[in-house]
């Protein structure tokens, strides 16, 4: 297999890395800081931050209305205050949604004249993005280190992925303690989306041997925690799943993603069913299918016994830990098929899902509710 | 443990991967190609970079004097024809030397007035180095994917390290022909130097989560192969070397090496020792005085279950494979302990060699030699 690598974004973890490693904010005078409405503050990461831009010189304006499932259009205006404004650079803190956002404004920053839909479209990019710092604030979807941003389109029911040679970040910064005040479900959804993406990586055709390296890293601390479904997560367990997160991220800046990904989509848009939930959930379905053949059967093997479990365990802890408790009637299903068969995801592992299937998959977990 | 990763190097790898790659080499119009007398022609690298640089329209000049163990001064007139050609950037291909050669040159070209010794003062360095590629003829060294480049000092009796944040290559072709025409013995001897990475990597107190991944993942492979001394080398394992060796290398990027290193060096400059055959020799000592210490030992212990050995056979077979037999006076021995007690290497593991044991190591291998 090969050894390929190409990771643009530095790393630096820790308690206190921000402080500790200040001088990688140096990216110029002007930043915006691409944040939601509360949990950057909660967290204690603006809090740190602030002083450093204030000790550097750093001029700064916080945009704060980034929401989860962030949308196009906010993040267009985003760009526009940051044109406006001469931001030099861009800071997004936040779970997956700011630091995701924060992506697509450096783009609509360095390119004012762009519209939204234009971010999809390489020709219309012109100039480079402005340099990008992510400061995760949950461990989850490892955005931190990747080129992916899931960007929600107009009307609100379709997820676009933007990606880009540089829509990485410049650097990253993951300090475990902004993750302290995540609420339990929270913790444990965002560490299912990151399990998700070490697993789906595995079994992705496109996986090289660092990408396995980071899948079975992430995967095995990932398990060793959430296996147990802990009712506290103390700061060892924070720490363990924020740099699983983060090489989760890697794994899948190489493969992409598998088919949970996709049909978690319409749960999570229409229905509020939290990503990582969403995609543990299909995660049992990921492993049933797969194991029907044998080079997926073989891959999920290793993957259980790299992480200390066995496929059957696996199969029925995902959509246990998913917590999601949903019925719909057939033309609930029909509408949020259709709204996700036509993803690239489903071709990314062994066993290539039909159209069929995904309904086999939604009635199974969902089918119980009669027409209203 | 820590989760920092700062590579930033893209690596690209597998048979035929420059000309699959050839637009990564569009790095400017003007290229110095940096090598040795003949085995960039031999192997093949040359003849299939060339057309591609020809295609792309790229002038190239090729300044094939570096030898083994680079000459600093070699570099300074390297790097002073780089300047004079307007190189932009400076393509490396060979074993380590050329390579580390190629770093030092892109620092001397982007600075034409510095000195020869200025290249280890980063206030002297005023301009960035010119871009690096990396084409690796051996897989060894690892410096493809790190940022040192060590250099002979005039006299020749004394090697120096330069290191700096522009000193990574941009890219770097892992492709595993190159390494075909090589002998056997000059193939198990660069095997060996970056399996010494891995193994002193994984023992030092720096070493972090990727360090360890990137070191048992090199170790584990490498040992695979040289465990059992083949003689002869096929295409699958020249490409399961290629890609240990680069990962070793990025091991040492974060922990730097131990005192099988230094330890080597005399006997390299003064006697002709393989660089990695040197490393094998004191990789024995490099164990047998880590286990007498808990955490040593258990650090080795964990290494030997991870690649499949134990402590005692490891020991055993690294001095075997390098095949160095010398004998010294005591004199001599006095002299080669002279030029290496001063490097920093020693404390870099769980047990800290002291001058004493220098001593008692040398003179344990070598010390049968009456004076003349």
């Amino acid at each position: 297999m090969k050894f390929n690598l190409h990771i643009p974004t530095r790393i630096v973890s820790g308690e206190g890395c921000l402080k500790e490693n200040a001088g990688l904010l140096a990216l110029g005078k002007h930043a915006l800081i691409v944040t939601g409405k509360t949990s950057a503050r909660k967290c204690g990461a603006l809090d740190d931050l602030l002083p450093l831009l204030a000790q550097a010189g750093i001029y700064t304006v916080i945009f704060d209305r980034i929401t989860e499932n962030p949308r196009l259009e906010t993040c267009y205006e985003g760009g526009q205050l940051a044109a406006r404004m001469g931001a030099d650079f861009v800071i997004g803190i936040g779970g997956g949604s700011p630091i995701d956002a924060a992506k697509a404004i450096a783009s609509f920053a360095a390119n004012p004249t762009m519209s939204p839909g234009d971010l999809f479209d390489a020709s219309r990019r012109q100039n480079p993005s402005l340099p990008i710092v992510a400061i995760p604030t949950t461990a989850g979807t490892g955005t931190e280190a990747n080129p992916y941003s899931v960007m929600t389109l107009p009307g609100g029911e379709h997820k676009k992925t933007y990606s880009a040679p540089d829509s990485w970040a410049k650097v990253a910064f993951l300090d475990p303690r902004y993750t302290a005040t995540l609420p339990v479900p929270t913790t444990r959804s965002t560490a299912l989306d990151a399990f998700a993406h070490a697993l789906e990586s595995f079994l992705s055709p496109k996986s090289t041997d660092v990408s396995e390296m980071m899948a079975l890293y992430a995967a095995h601390k990932i398990w060793a925690v959430i296996g147990n479904d802990p009712a506290v997560y103390n700061m060892e367990m924070r720490r363990e799943l924020m740099a699983a997160a983060c090489a989760a991220g890697i794994a899948i800046s190489i493969t992409g993603t598998g088919f949970p990904h996709p049909l978690g989509y319409s749960v999570t848009l229409l229905d509020n069913v939290p990503h990582g939930a969403a995609c543990a959930l299909f995660g049992g379905d990921y492993i049933e299918y797969n194991s029907r053949e044998e080079k997926g059967r073989e891959r999920i093997e290793r993957f259980c016994a790299a992480i200390g479990t066995d496929p059957k365990t696996l199969a029925e802890t995902l959509p246990r830990l998913s917590g999601v408790k949903l019925s719909f009637t057939e033309e609930e299903i029909d509408r949020r098929i259709k709204l996700i068969s036509g993803a690239k995801n489903y071709v990314n592992s062994p066993y290539v899902l039909s159209v069929e299937e995904m309904y086999e998959i939604y009635r199974k977990h969902f089918g119980a509710k009669e027409k209203e």
